[in-house]
């Protein structure tokens, strides 16, 4: 309670006590009075506590908003893409290591699959999943790397044969990824997959954020 | 404040100026009495503003639990299901399409798998992952498609050889499904798996609600 | 409202009154204070109330606290790893089943793989996706199981040919795991897989608490 109130309290106090001698009360109601006065006191003190109390509840209200508002953001942060080659027949084999483009998106939420150039951005720091699977003719080997930037992070592979007319293969893996980082499959120099909108695949979500 | 506690204010102020004049006091005292006369009135006015403010407090808490419940709902809706075809020795072929029985359920929370029928229906709108692999004698070829109600999502098969006792396959995919659509895994007309409560897999789970 | 604020209110309305008698106001003026009388004791009334509705408001405020805090906790917990056997060339066949030590660990997020046993360890109860990949020469059958602690939860193999110089395969499942379960791949006797740092993989994440 500050100064100027608690002044008015003691003067306020003191008025009705000053009231009680002009008006020559009866002994039974002054005594009444007396009892009364510290409750207005009381009063004003709780009140005032009252003032300090809803100031802490506003602090906590406002720590409280801004952590669901941070929840909110963390649940609405989508990244899930699955995306097929597309066309028809082998791919490959090449005389370079080629990434693999596919075009046939299904699902790109957080649009970080770029389906033009095959590449997977990574728009947030977090931890992602990846998984990518393959079929392939038996005619020539198959082998596919899972890449972050430069670096293998997976790999997938079979040799040619002539008496398996295909084959299958695939894997996964968590990356944790910074902000900017490239992933994409790598078909290797002179092996090959084979082509449609279903069977060569490559997928991936955002797991969580770190 | 309104007109009623206003007028009530100044007939208060009012009261005490004219208390000054019967009790006759000191120059002093009559100062100090002046100098508290604002504070009982600014009380009353700090009240009036502090009944305003707990108003808006309590239209924010109310917003942040309907934002709290929210976020718990997401959080507990869970759709998570693994199961294996169960039985023994080779599933087909057969001469038509066949949605494969996973019968083996592992897990079903949510229970959006009906292991009578193989089919996963989603309960609410969101994206979700499938993944479904396959083990296969070589005396058959093998193909399975996923089916998202009457599309191809993903696909995985293999050719019938002589040479190769076995082969394996699968494939991944994250889908975006309306409430009631149908995924499920279609055996091809004339191919066959392998089954056990191990080997041949259908798995899938709802990632997020968008 | 209480019985010495009710009394003092009573009294303080009764002084008002009294007040008027001594101060002989003219008529219109006495009418006016009778009409500002009940505002102090609606005042008071209000004041009770609000104090009241502060406490409500507090005991609500504490309990979103708490379940902000809750999700809070849930969105912390992170259970994200994948790795792959490392090493060169076969591994295997042995003489009886072995765990598979996997130990080019690309992430162990909450640290719950061992990668000097090659097992799980589920450090909350929960659901859990776990999926793995190997590749293997044809020279030696392929077989591996996915075990919770005793139990067979998901198979992958591939019979030995001379035909075909390689095969792949691998498998995925959602577990519900108590804390403590173990979750480890066996290597079955007299079967191999190839090993080097990206190929023949062991993965997987809590998908949620329940």
């Amino acid at each position: 309670m500050n100064f100027s109130t608690l002044l008015f309290v003691s003067l306020f106090c003191g008025l009705i006590l000053a009231q009680d001698g002009v008006n020559a009360p009866e002994t039974g109601k002054i005594s009444k009075r007396h009892q009364c006065f510290p409750d207005m006191c009381k009063v004003l003190q709780e009140f005032h506590a009252m003032k300090q109390k809803l100031g802490v509840l506003e602090t906590r209200l406002k720590n409280s908003e801004n952590q669901i508002l941070e929840l909110q953001n963390i649940e609405r942060t989508k990244v899930i893409f699955s995306a097929a080659t597309g066309g028809n027949g082998a791919l490959g084999p090449f005389n370079t290591d080629t990434t693999l483009v596919y075009r046939a998106v299904k699902t790109n939420i957080g649009k970080a699959y770029n389906q033009a150039t095959g590449i997977f951005t990574a728009p947030v720091k977090g931890i992602y999943y990846f998984t990518f699977f393959y079929h392939a003719g038996g005619a020539q080997p198959a082998r596919l790397f899972l890449m972050r930037n430069k670096q293998i992070v997976a790999a997938t592979s079979d040799h040619s044969t002539s008496y398996d007319g295909a084959d299958n293969g695939g894997n996964a893996v968590f990356l944790q990824l910074q902000r900017g980082d490239h992933v994409y499959v790598r078909l290797c120099a002179h092996t090959h997959v084979w082509q449609n909108d279903a069977i060569t695949t490559f997928s991936g979500f955002l797991v969580g954020q770190v």
